[in-house]
């Protein structure tokens, strides 16, 4: 079959915050081909990434994305990966092309998967999905007692695993960051594992990270991440050689499986965080997958929004069964929460299962997202080339 | 002073052709503060990088690019570099931020200059200019017949260096791509610096690039350019164990001097090819010569579009005496010749010496430009973010 369209909704809560929130807005993909429907998720900032469909070549590698997927074969597996590289020779100067395939590939994939009646996972080779454990995926509170507060409801909830991060955490002293791991530790109990999320807060500045090292590993956190910008590799290296139990984690700014393979080999990362969103879609993310196991560093998602996306996260390594962490965010705004009609949540024993459904298993729900829809118009010499589309 | 206005004006020939040549379009920046002007460039797509200046925030980690510009204090290079600071950090979601940024920076460097009364590259810490030999920088013939021309045309008007790439090269076969670089060879004469460019033709293909390192050899070329993907680091590493007298170069694609750095420290690299429109402008282009100089790797510039982009990449290198090579780019589309009322040309000895003017040294001509125009209107929500603004 031949892909005939591919649409883009921007969706958006009526009032975003400034806060380190990723479920405030989405950009939703629609591809279809032969009268199947594939649905995808960019997780990028919605109207660049719109540009990056639309817009006019600049030159023979920086055309639009459309330009390299409309009118595409897709039979196969290996069309996908086909379509995949020619995106990112055809618009290879196109910086915001790499998240606005990240959205595409991932509709082909399920698209795929609908044809061929088989969950994602099983296309890319998994005999079945084996059980993660989520951890519940949280902003730190303001203060330690609103964080305490957290890791117990988090508790009561029966995650087994939690992470807290942003917030105030890095930007006040070294003692106030100390506050509120150690509040997090408490509220979550001294069996439940236990991560911090930076954020990127000290930039490549080691010593600042260096300096919550203790408090860290006083409270057996599993892992420090993001404690530098994606691609500090010396600054990850310099920590990581000092944090012992402490391990990093990182990656989920990688837009290419390049990027996260550097994380991987030079920035002694334990643990190398992809968003299926961003890095390329699934096909990108199976290989980092892949070459993580090779390398003996721990794979796992990276999803800060909706359950479509979190099922898209979860099947680049749904059948490697020794990486059993997986980010689940518990604090979706309701656009995110209502974008499927399914969802995907932990069982009684705090684990989560995939769908055996078809594709990624999920169903948009575009009734409930109508009211999130975000009207745009992009008109370039007095020609409309980007209108919101109707679900 | 507080910066007032950032306004991005996308340029394009009335035709854009399907080939390798980054001059058919433009994204001019000005930026103005307190009666001031400074103008720089993104090389970037021009639309996605116009959508991302101004589009709606998604959260506190992807704002659009104007938010941590205006209003900002802009008395010091310390000022520029903290803006620099603020947009990663505001923008670090938002892929398309680190083009858009470019030519932000550069701008702002352009009004400083200005404001002080001093070329940039005295802002940057440089008691003056050296000058750079600079490489006649073309696209190879169609044939072979049509190379050897070319090079006699190079060579005639004076250049001791030139650079091939693109067009056939690498896509047919190995004895195809010989008969280009032994004709450009013979065209250019035995004595002049010989570079090619693949273009990243080859993916992560090392077998495919071996295959032509003989030619290469045999022809006494003094680098071979993006043989791979940028950040394909184990492939260029393999490559340039075995390249010999050969060196490799590459990094244009970095978007931040961490990707830089990485192709340094871990790519084999010769020549660290810096595009100031794409790497975070001169802030960052100028970390990287640092970078490179202290690795022993040589920085040279990538600059394929106006001589507003030639004088702002040569900047960050500009009192490096012993960085002589710089790209000049010889087949300009009428659009970029015409963006500058001065250009930059080669002496007759074949050097070329950056202005002593104060910023950039250069003006763009506004009135040429008006009919290369592009009329582009984005309507979030009923409201209009962006309309091409007036000169």
């Amino acid at each position: 079959m031949k892909i005939d369209s591919i649409d883009f909704f921007y969706l958006s809560m009526p009032e975003v915050l400034d806060i380190g929130d990723g479920s405030q807005d989405a950009l939703l993909v629609r591809v279809t081909a032969n009268g199947h429907t594939g649905w995808g998720e960019c997780e990028a900032a919605p109207l660049p990434s719109i540009a990056s469909l639309i817009c006019p070549m600049s030159h023979s590698a920086c055309k639009p994305v459309a330009a390299s997927v409309l009118g595409q074969t897709l039979d196969s597996p290996q069309d996908i990966v086909r379509i995949n590289r020619l995106v990112r020779q055809n618009s290879m100067d196109l910086l915001q092309a790499d998240h606005t395939l990240s959205g595409i590939d991932t509709a082909l994939w399920d698209l795929l998967g609908k044809c061929c009646d088989q969950p994602v996972y099983r296309l890319l080779g998994y005999e079945r999905a084996c059980s993660k454990t989520p951890y519940a995926s949280v902003l730190f509170g303001d203060t330690p007692q609103k964080t305490l507060e957290k890791a117990r409801g988090i508790r009561a909830q029966g995650f087994r695993a939690a992470k807290f991060g942003w917030g105030a955490f890095g930007q006040r002293s070294v003692q106030d960051d100390a506050d509120l791991v150690v509040a997090a530790r408490e509220g979550l109990g001294q069996e439940a594992i236990l991560c911090v999320d930076a954020g990127t807060v000290w930039g490549e500045d080691v010593d600042a990270a260096r300096a919550r090292l203790k408090v860290l590993q006083d409270c057996r956190v599993t892992w420090l991440e993001e404690p530098f910008h994606t691609g500090a590799l010396s600054a990850y290296r310099t920590l990581a050689a000092e944090s012992g139990p402490v391990r990093l984690a990182g990656g989920e700014g990688s837009h290419t499986e390049y990027m996260a393979q550097a994380m991987i080999d030079y920035g002694g990362l334990g643990f190398v965080q992809i968003d299926v969103g961003r890095v390329g879609g699934i096909t990108a993310a199976k290989r980092v997958a892949d070459y993580a196991a090779a390398k003996g560093v721990t794979f796992v998602n990276h999803t800060f929004t909706s359950h479509l996306a979190l099922s898209a996260s979860l099947q680049p390594y749904a059948g490697l069964r020794d990486y059993v962490l997986c980010e689940y965010p518990v604090e979706l705004k309701p656009l995110a929460y209502e974008m499927t009609v399914e969802h995907l949540s932990p069982d009684a024993d705090g684990t989560l299962q995939l769908p055996e459904r078809p594709g990624l298993g999920l169903t948009p729900d575009t009734d409930a997202l109508q009211k999130y829809l975000v009207d745009v118009q992009i008109t370039v010499q007095g020609k409309i080339l980007y209108r919101t589309p109707r679900f």
